[in-house]
């Protein structure tokens, strides 16, 4: 069976220390909210989309301090035995809300909202972090790279680059999540239903004493719709010439050829030539070769003839931009009495305060066009009558309005867990998440879908959290001028 | 107790389908050899640093099928059961070398070998890309990184930016490797010993009615040696002048204060003033906030005071180029009495021509400085007298030569599993790595530590070997005329 390594200590050190000193502090039960959220879309682009999810409920599931842990602990010198034996019963005991793996995300809404005990929702910090930035960096990035390749197949090839086994075997999760056919990581499958594919290197090539026996070999045990990799020696004087003479020999009609080098453009049309003109216009031409979207999208500009992408290093690292920055925030406490008091981080940057309190995100269709318009961050207690008009305005520019008559509204933040259970009915197969995404991103316009200065979405917030908002603003830049 | 998930089927897909026909083809037996090397060194810098191989040491020895693993591949209906029963008792019967852990490496000289049958060389190549260029990418950005803090303490802070749970974990490793004194991930340190640490985040005093209120109760929890964030509400007027009260009040000595936001060098050098001028000069500064090797540089140039630096995102990540480009190539087979038959990889590309055949790599050193001078590749039956003259050559330009009189040398690739079977006597702690590390850096000029146009390293090939690989090219190159 296969069996995750433990990952309770998966922690930033601190949050070890802050959850003792909370403890230690008479908080061990006070109620505490954290958003996760996001500032900046990687590449400049329209819409990020959310992943990692069911990886989160893993880790929350499984979350338990065994003893090599708490052994390890006490080791460090710093945590007494009270909290040590506090740590041997932790679990999570709160609520986790959060948008459905596959949704698009925008900066500054909450797309993950815990309400837990001070301790609990300080100590999972990390692993949420790294599972939503991971995963949503990946899917986004496949998501560029499938609308660049106009409906043709890609698939997920960089395990080798990977960042570790992980970056690797969920990355090619993400990457399917944002719209890959498939993935050559095999564990992927079997652990995530991820369709994994593959034929050969070039060291099959290589092993034998020529290209066209290699070939041979290859169709003699792979009969069935194989795939030859033709640019060991040469594309078109070798390497199409001795895959036509097999697919001959062997009477093979669905059949394709990868290409891993050389100038695509041009080679893919002189292929596509000589196999239509040997009789094989049925078979395909899949490319790879440190592709990304810039790349497939000037190729097919300029006329290659290519029917699916294999994609490497730059889809599994997200290189052009492999950071993405979920960050993890107190939006809240409760006091004594159950209270809701929003807390708010200020920030000379003005871009770096956070939204306070605990929140609800509404996605705002219209329905003439059935297309998103905006999404709505209120306060939790607040509620969207799709009956009356909504007017809605920029948060930093409250002159700029907009009002919406003919509109509906959906909640993106969803219940999860509920007092430490999963409360989701069913988790849905990564077909379903793929397929979710997809749906989900047909009902944003085409002008946010562009590489280079796509439409801004709004993010606006209710006029009660605008206010409450800037009401904390003023009472804590009001302190500072008393130095 | 830490259970690692069986990563056996953590391979791309056409390994098995290749492997599969390797077995079909009468090659289970049929020795191979495959190199392991790069071509380009990440950020244009003057060497990289060798890390991973304790993970690759560890899939070798766990590398079994279980039966989940092939229930799952005979669903996939492409292998036969004659197959299946061999990955049953599937293990690794071969030998590696490697250079050790720590070792600067260079472009186009192999890093690691396998001699294995075909089957089980070619199954092993993602796990082994995987692990080297994840860990040699990060140990080698981590090093640039503690080269701009000119012998500052530099600790990993990442984990909630990396490419999952083993990109957190072995990344913080692999930095320790690097040079980095510690980390924030915790798990890191329980598994491989690289020191964990931190003390608090915003939240934390958030979580009180004022920052004073959250340094004080902090302090009485960890009254050793805090380290207080000082830059929630205004690290100036109020953070340091809190943090100053609070350490007073306590009576403590040893203290740090962390500056996370702001303009770092105008912050640090009015901060050391504020803490001399209160009588705590031994109280550090701490900064972080997406630092890398050029904004640490420009700092310290600038005058910032800073006595460790907290480095995330642009560490863990790798930012500025994320991808290491190892490469897996046959490199020979041997034939049926035993010889080594050297095979290469031509390209019209000649920067993408392999070396052949079963190689040593030595690193040469100039007895008179210490310095290492550049690393031969020879073939593997070759030895260096150090009592004579050594003329090394440019393989690209062969009339640029460079002769050694007194020198000695060193073979970098060591064995590491011989006939399946593990042969290093005591594997390193991670401190020995890092320390070997920082021995071999030293051997190597200052010149090739600039972050702009390093000296170039030479990695020339022995005559033996030079001719080899051109007698291979030209047959290769010559059967394409006769197309």
């Amino acid at each position: 069976m296969k069996q995750e390594l433990n990952y309770t200590l998966l922690c930033d050190y601190y949050e070890l220390t802050m959850a003792n000193g909370y403890f230690k502090n008479g908080w061990k039960d006070k109620i505490t909210y954290f958003d996760v959220f996001f500032r900046q879309i990687p590449d400049n682009g329209g819409f990020a989309i959310a992943a990692g999810l069911e990886q989160i409920i893993d880790y929350i599931e499984n979350l338990a301090f065994d003893e090599d842990d708490i052994a390890f602990l006490r080791k460090k010198g710093v945590f007494d035995e009270e909290f040590l034996t506090y740590l041997r019963d932790f679990s999570f005991h709160g609520d986790i809300y959060a948008v459905r793996e596959g949704t698009p995300i925008f900066p500054n809404e909450p797309i993950l909202t815990v309400r837990a005990s001070a301790p609990e929702a300080q100590f999972i910090e990390t692993f949420i972090l790294l599972t939503l930035n991971h995963q949503s960096l990946i899917a986004t990035k496949a998501n560029r790279i499938c609308r660049a390749a106009e409906g043709r197949t890609v698939t997920e090839f960089g395990s080798r680059r990977a960042h570790g086994a992980s970056g690797a075997i969920l990355g090619a999760r993400a990457a399917c999540i944002g719209g890959c056919a498939g993935t050559a990581c095999t564990i992927s499958e079997l652990l995530y239903g991820t369709p994994a594919g593959g034929t050969m290197a070039h060291s099959w090539v290589q092993m034998f004493d020529s290209e066209l026996e290699s070939f041979r070999a290859y169709c003699r045990t792979y009969p069935k719709n194989p795939c030859l990799l033709v640019d060991t020696y040469n594309v078109l004087k070798s390497g199409i010439p001795n895959a036509l003479k097999v697919f001959k020999e062997f009477g093979i009609k669905e059949c394709s050829i990868r290409i891993d080098s050389g100038d695509i453009t041009y080679l893919t049309k002189r292929a596509r030539k000589m196999l239509d003109d040997a009789g094989y216009p049925h078979c395909k031409i899949v490319i790879s070769n440190a592709l990304d979207e810039y790349i497939i999208r000037d190729l097919l500009l300029q006329g290659a003839q290519v029917d699916a992408f294999g994609v490497g290093e730059r889809l599994i690292t997200a290189r052009s931009e492999p950071v993405f920055g979920c960050v993890y925030k107190l939006s809240a406490v409760e006091d004594d009495e159950g209270q809701v008091i929003p807390k708010i981080k200020v920030s000379e940057n003005a871009g770096k305060i956070t939204n306070p309190h605990f929140k609800k995100v509404w996605r705002i269709f219209d329905n003439a066009t059935g297309k998103a318009q905006a999404d709505l961050v209120t306060v939790y207690d607040e509620t969207i009558d799709v009956d009356q008009p909504l007017t809605i305005f920029d948060p930093d520019h409250p002159w700029k309005k907009k009002t919406f008559t003919d509109f509906s509204v959906k909640e993106l933040l969803i219940p999860i867990f509920k007092d430490g259970v999963c409360v989701l009915k069913q988790k849905p197969t990564l077909q379903e998440i793929r397929s979710y995404s997809a749906g989900q991103i047909d009902y944003l316009w085409d002008e946010m879908k562009r590489f280079e200065h796509p439409h801004l979405y709004y993010v606006d917030l209710s006029a009660k959290l605008w206010q409450i908002k800037n009401e904390l603003i003023k009472e804590n830049f009001g302190s500072f001028q008393q130095f």
